[in-house]
């Protein structure tokens, strides 16, 4: 197989993650005879630092031409200190996802055993638990009208869906649901928010056409409650774009750590893969990032855009026998991990390789 | 003291568990010599199916004249389900809290060693969490302009803030951090939301005001993540409506259940008391229902509301002696607890009475 992988970087530690995803493409080209050719592109405060421009058309350009993109992290805590600035690493990313008509975004909660203890949770409580978040990731109030009045007094953000963008990722979930336990939670606040009205209504007539996935609507404010009390009642769940924000980033809790979540965003055209963790500024460049997430990226990418189910496999068993033979990056080690077996980015990244 | 209480029960457990925090009141008001006068009114689907309005006029005048309100809670499941219905049990609450001018809704976490057990969060991680959240109550996407165009393809509510609706409780925030642990947490979603940006100026610029309180800006994701990662680092958290909203109920986990909280909503008028749980209609009547949450709500009241605070120790006192000697609603119960330890919602409220 013939694939273009477009690696963006991005911000922060972006840079050492998709080094080894970058690799693990590489190993898994090699071991599966497929030619994988691979372009750089630039996003982000980096972006903006060389070109003035989050997203630069020739980066958007590149995506659009490539067969799956694979990205690191974005942001910088220069521009979250400073409300008033006008140019923000996040617009790239929020551009590119337009652009590409990225509406879907797909984060499996995958539960390694050898990372029960790095959790905050029980055991008990995490055990078993395997759920699929779809988070939609082209509405709401990410992409409303934003208003500021002339003298600062008064600030807004237009929340809003329109039918067909709840339709789309709906069923998406829904066809999920149907390969896995066949139960989909769909989360909302249709007790207060008109656009959670209409979110409601819409996938309970689209459940109507899938009569065997049992649906449950629950309220947002109670879900970001079950996901601690008893992550093991959902399967998948299925969530607007702030809310799914919210969610997701409380259920890496789960998984033990930011670290060890991959996600990929998906819809009309190429799909783009990367971590759920953000740029991470204070550790960047020093060689402690897990790189795991990254390389969990990849195997999301040889599934669901190019389709082959055994690479897919073979890298997630590849960071499944790390953890089982002991190895750790700092977020995921606990009290009673051996110093010797905590390693830095790299030498995780070997790890895998090997 | 001479006071006029009103008790609005509500919907579902509403009604019982507000009998329990009226005779913990009655049992106050003998023990101190003062002089508590009750007075009852309906809200929500209760008031619906009585007048056909969630909050009556009536209600609202009792609210008013009163010099505190306890309330039990709000909702029914025949709402939840349709989405097109016009006229929801929770529009009365938010109604009241506007009407009231109640923008400061305080909900501390409040850990009692007893029932470190009962949350799915591990005892170490718990041990020592003591949080008090400030949720903005009357602004926000609550109660911007909600729009449905009129073939159903498309709904939207308007997220906005205006200066002085942040200022004043970043003000009551930061003067209770003054009398805590001088640690303050700002939530929002500034690298996404422009209501987030003119929150974080405000609040960067009231901070000046409080050199001695340290000062933190935390985007909402990252929070959810970091309640269940290590609760223990925050202490007074800020936050707007709907974040409040979701954070708050992620963190009754916490403290075990969210039978155990109570909040107090504050602003321009009279109190307003409540426990966090909803209405629960699927154990409602059984004598099931945790009263501590609304015994807690007292003992808020009693505080905040009235200054008497050897009074509301005195009703927090009594609720961990109970606990201490074992005594276990179901839902704060854990599969150590002996059955015969396990009450219903009187024999609980009877046991923190005497
Ligand atoms: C960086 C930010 C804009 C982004 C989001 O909120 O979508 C991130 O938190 C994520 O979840 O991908
Ligand atoms: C019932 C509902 C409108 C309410 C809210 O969202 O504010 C409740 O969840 C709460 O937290 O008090």
């Amino acid at each position: 197989m013939k694939k273009n992988i477009l690696i963006i970087p991005g911000d922060g530690i972006g840079q050492e993650v998709t080094t080894w995803g970058k690799q693990v493409l590489e190993t898994v080209a090699q071991a599966y005879g497929h030619e994988f050719s691979f372009d750089e592109a630039i996003m982000g405060h980096t972006a903006i630092e060389a070109t003035g421009n989050p997203l630069p058309d020739e980066t958007l350009e590149k995506a659009k031409a490539s067969d799956a993109i694979l990205f690191g992290a974005i942001g910088h805590a220069k521009y979250d200190n400073d409300p008033s600035a006008k140019v923000r690493p996040e617009q790239g990313l929020l551009k590119i996802r337009k652009e590409l008509g990225l509406y879907a975004n797909l984060r499996p909660i995958l539960l390694f055993d050898e990372l029960l203890d790095a959790s905050s949770l029980k055991p008990e409580v995490l055990r078993g638990t395997d759920i699929l978040f779809f988070r939609e990731l082209t509405g709401d109030v990410y992409f409303g009208e934003k208003n500021r009045n002339e003298d600062n007094t008064f600030a807004s953000d237009l929340m809003n869906y329109h039918r067909y963008e709840v339709e789309r990722i709906t069923r998406k979930a829904y066809d999920a649901a149907r390969t896995r336990n066949k139960r989909l939670c769909s989360v909302d606040k249709a007790n207060v928010l008109e656009t959670s009205r209409l979110w409601r209504e819409v996938v309970q007539e689209i459940a109507k056409e899938y009569p065997d996935v049992e649906t449950e609507h629950m309220f947002i404010d109670n879900a970001a409650m079950q996901l601690v009390k008893n992550p093991k009642k959902f399967d998948v769940v299925l969530t607007a774009n702030l809310f799914g924000d919210i969610l997701t980033d409380e259920a890496s809790q789960i998984a033990g750590s930011m670290g060890m979540l991959a996600s990929a965003s998906i819809g009309d055209g190429t799909g783009f893969f990367e971590p759920i963790h953000g740029s991470a500024h204070d550790i960047a460049g020093q060689n402690k990032a897990n790189p795991l997430a990254s390389i969990l990226s990849v195997a999301l990418m040889l599934d669901i855009a190019f389709g082959l189910q055994d690479e897919a496999k073979a890298v997630t068993n590849a960071v499944a026998e790390t953890l089982k033979a002991g190895w750790r990056t700092g977020d995921i080690a606990n009290a009673e991990t051996a110093a010797d077996k905590i390693l830095g980015t790299n030498e995780m990244g070997a790890k895998v390789l090997s």
